[in-house]
């Protein structure tokens, strides 16, 4: 195939979100070596703003070389020790994701489960967290398989009280909803960059604070991985700068200029934007007949639109209608929620009024399309009105 | 810090090298999916040319989403299990780490040493190999610590003889020397980008021979690490195209777009440029007085060039002039290497003419700033004299 194949996307799925030209003009600049005092700069300059985006003071701030899914794998496998009991938090994929991480890691698990689309119920939590000697609590913040945003004060607060360590998967939320590290007590936390911080995949942000890295000094037995071993990084990413692996200099630099613009956008300006693109969604995918996954609105991620499909629609061929013919990314459910929902992302630059609009009037004719129509224009007309509710206000919406 | 302060580098180190403008334009297309239709084809036509480059038929051969020390690590945690007999071949630091990686999971790890500029003894690797139930022997083809070619044939002999499995690391070999996996039998083996494949680093290329994939299906304790399981990782790239992590995508990008350059100059082309210029630069070095790491001239490593620091020179001194006065990036020593060599790649890219030439000149100009001359201009007119004697014949050559 030639490079003109590669057709323009808008993506709106969970993830990879749209790119900004500045980003990926920075990732496409000429190499310097890993050990380039210039390139230590950048890396300095990352973890400084890697903290701001956090919310943290912690030293050890950085991004693993590897996807968001690695620094799930670096949260466990230096956390968590053979025979340590271990409380994930399931709620979907990713819940489940930490739990057969932490088996592997030899861990003695134990999940509180809870509905696909529902929070799982914190007291149930702090139940199992209490009902043994728990060392390590693993929660996903923001569920990108069902669009949940799960409460973490009273389980970070029940794991606490149990000296056990807390690790937040936040993936889809950094970026899009507040995460404050510092202000939650999160002990470990872990996040993507093609989600609400709108760089390409490839790294994962990820944060440390004392608590975790005294633990982890404390292990009895080494890290079961080497490449993840957050001792040996900590020998790069801190003052020593010893070679440990190759950093993926591209894509840190593509990381530093994605921060760049979170960070001149502002986080709650950036949070607001998110809001107010979600509920204009949600208006318009009420108004069209259809129903969100996750019925309370409180609970609703604002990066991460779970949908349900009416009976009788090809869940599908809606989406290949949205690719094929308006060249629209969305997702697909995952494990039990497949052929069951939609997923729409509104992460990072892909958050845009355009956006909304456009996966609207694109939904509303894929469903022409199969001859299940919702009420003519409904959906369009509700998303306009709730967008005139909230006026833009900020400078950080850019729209394509 | 601003883009601008970002300076331009020769890159002459262990890695990255030289990454050409078609790589970098391929890069920064803005992103699709990694479960588009079009993505899909990307990674089809990686695969084609992965095996192309490996010389390998085998089915599983793709790319880890994590640097070369990733692709290591994989290779490690599908093949070994607790308890397992892994002898494994040490003549510098990456056979350090791939011992240590095999400890790490269990491993029974039998090492044979060499000395550090010197292949290590095959008939020394064969007896430990044949000293018990070897399951497992991972040797370096490529020592990029101590620029050394450990010849593999014999060694691969005896493993097969006992029925272990080989795991080769050829991070900087592929596409600078032959690597042929299937007419060498090698069960499982991976590479870096960043080497001579000329792409930045982020991805490891790696290849999985049926032997090893049967005897993967065998364990009988789960691979400990979810994100390096090639059972799931076959998931994806293989007919299922079913999520696992989301891949890398603007790093897929480059890297087909590095692999059809490659492909485009050919594999022997580019074995005889690596070669040539290796020999220039050598023939530069010794007509300087000084002497190259590695004694056996069949043993060097064209991709990876260690010169001894000649007494008295302050080898740090000479790196960092190099770098702040021509903006040359070469590499230090590692381990017990660390301020005895110098450590020049001419790896893909950077395997030309010019940068011969301008390394010996710069580093003549660097022991002149040390009042330590070389005789003057003895190593550029040396590697003019090899230069001529191997004449330039391809194309591939490309002088930036």
């Amino acid at each position: 195939m030639t490079d003109s194949a590669i057709p323009p996307r808008v993506l709106l799925g969970p993830g990879p979100s749209t790119v900004e030209p500045r980003v990926l003009a920075a990732m496409s600049r000429p190499l310097i070596g890993h050990l380039d005092p210039e390139f230590l700069r950048i890396m300095d300059d990352t973890q400084a703003m890697l903290r701001q985006v956090l919310c943290t003071d912690n030293r050890m701030t950085f991004a693993i070389s590897g996807t968001g899914s690695a620094g799930m794998e670096a949260s466990i496998v230096n956390l968590v020790e053979p025979g340590d009991r271990v409380v994930v938090v399931v709620g979907g994929v990713f819940g489940q994701r930490l739990a057969e991480q932490a088996r592997r890691n030899g861990a003695e698990v134990i999940t509180v489960e809870g509905e696909w689309g529902c929070i799982v119920d914190p007291d149930a939590v702090a139940s199992a967290i209490a009902g043994g000697d728990t060392r390590v609590v693993a929660v996903v913040h923001a569920e990108t398989s069902t669009g949940v945003l799960q409460p973490l004060d009273q389980i970070i607060a029940a794991a606490h009280a149990q000296d056990a360590l807390v690790i937040v998967d936040a993936v889809t939320s950094v970026g899009g909803h507040p995460v404050q590290l510092d202000a939650w007590e999160v002990d470990v936390c872990y996040s993507g960059t093609q989600k609400c911080l709108s760089c390409p995949p490839g790294l994962a942000p990820i944060s440390f604070n004392e608590r975790a890295l005294e633990r982890i000094k404390e292990r009895s037995t080494p890290v079961r991985s080497w490449y993840l071993d957050v001792g040996l990084l900590e020998g790069y990413w801190g003052q020593d700068r010893a070679y440990h692996h190759t950093a993926p200099i591209s894509m840190a630099f593509a990381l530093q200029e994605a921060l760049r613009i979170v960070c001149e956008e502002g986080l709650e300006a950036r949070y607001l934007r998110h809001r107010r693109h979600h509920l204009a969604l949600v208006a318009g995918v009420e108004a069209m007949g259809l129903q969100m996954q996750v019925a309370d609105p409180g609970h609703r991620l604002w990066s991460l639109n779970a949908i349900r499909v009416p009976e009788g629609v090809d869940e599908a061929r809606v989406r290949r209608h949205l690719l094929m013919r308006y060249g629209i990314e969305i997702g697909g459910g995952l494990g039990p929620l497949a052929g069951q929902i939609w997923r729409i992302g509104l992460m990072g630059s892909s958050s845009t009024e355009n956006n909304v609009l456009l996966v609207l009037g694109a939904l509303e004719a894929a469903l022409v399309e199969q001859d299940r129509p919702a009420p003519p224009g409904a959906g369009v007309a509700a998303a306009i009105a709730a967008l005139n509710v909230t006026p833009e206000e900020t400078s950080g919406d850019k729209s394509p």
